[in-house]
């Protein structure tokens, strides 16, 4: 089965093919670049189900393909949810250290990744997949894989920045919401054959 | 003439109904509040164009009734333009406060505030105009005239919010925007009674 990823984020693509490899699923996952305008609202579940009927009633992809995105958060606890549904726009703007600038002297260093996978089988019809993980913001920035917040992002005494791609999908909020996104497809799929 | 107003910002109000008194424009503003999405772009006339065109698209005003909204953003040099076209959700989040962590140390403190009204006569008709005034951000805050970043941002050596409605009026981006904007009524009224 090929299913369409559409995103600008290859290291996204990386994350999901290897937790497809891992679950020996028969699934092709194609990387398609597609730009889309997103909604402005903190509900990022909104926003990614928005953007999904959007690339539809556009004919972005072909009517009978099955495409997927994904979007995602980090939403730190003591700036009020901060930088949430803006994470990309804010990670571009002032980074890692202005995360880290913003929390010097805060001791509440809680935090949560929030991932909404928005599939869309064929037509209007959209499907989401929540994941979430909680961790803390790091006082400094540690390891180099990853990308985006990960260096920043404490899970277990890590950050995400310090893990594999395979450690990172087994805890990350990206990983749980593939998870869910995948094992939803081969129930599916196995249903089909059990017809 | 009657222009309807859609915001939800009722210190926008003021500043127009200020400036078009001062212009002796006879003009009634009319201020209704319409909730409408807004896209995530960081070039805000695009997004006051894309609202102005989504509000007539869903009818959320009469085909024939002139209506106007009017976008904002603060703009820090040092920051690559954070907070820019987010600016109302960066301030709910973190506020002055924030802001003024992020240049904590920071020696280049220039910043720009940028307005956009997109006015919409009638149908899909969109016009806009855009007004933006240099400053800086203060070290502090200051005043308590105003809203949002006013406190923080300095012009001639007074933050916004240490300014009356009039005396912003006459140098920030909104008041530069609206004027823009009530001289393009005021002139196309002159013009149909020409006719």
């Amino acid at each position: 089965m090929k299913l369409l990823f559409i995103t600008s984020n290859e290291h996204k693509v990386r994350e999901i093919r290897d937790l497809a490899l891992k679950m020996n699923a028969n699934i092709e996952i194609e990387h398609i670049r597609v730009a889309y305008p997103e909604i402005q609202h903190e509900d990022i579940e909104f926003v990614a189900e928005s953007s999904a009927k959007f690339i539809r009633k556009e004919g972005l992809v072909g009517e009978e393909e099955p495409f997927f995105i994904e979007d995602s958060g980090l939403f730190i606890h003591a700036l009020n949810g901060f930088p949430g549904a803006f994470s990309s726009y804010v990670f571009k703007k002032i980074g890692n250290e202005g995360i880290l600038k913003l929390l010097r002297g805060v001791e509440d260093r809680r935090a949560l990744f929030k991932s909404v996978v928005a599939f869309s089988p064929r037509g209007f019809v959209v499907k989401t997949f929540v994941g979430v993980v909680e961790g803390r913001i790091a006082s400094e920035k540690r390891g180099a894989s990853g990308f985006g917040f990960d260096p920043i992002f404490e899970f277990g005494g890590r950050t995400f920045a310090e893990m594999s791609v395979a450690e990172k999908n087994a805890v990350s909020h990206r990983g749980r919401a593939f998870r869910k996104f995948l094992n939803f497809i081969l129930s599916s799929a196995s249903m089909r054959e059990a017809d």
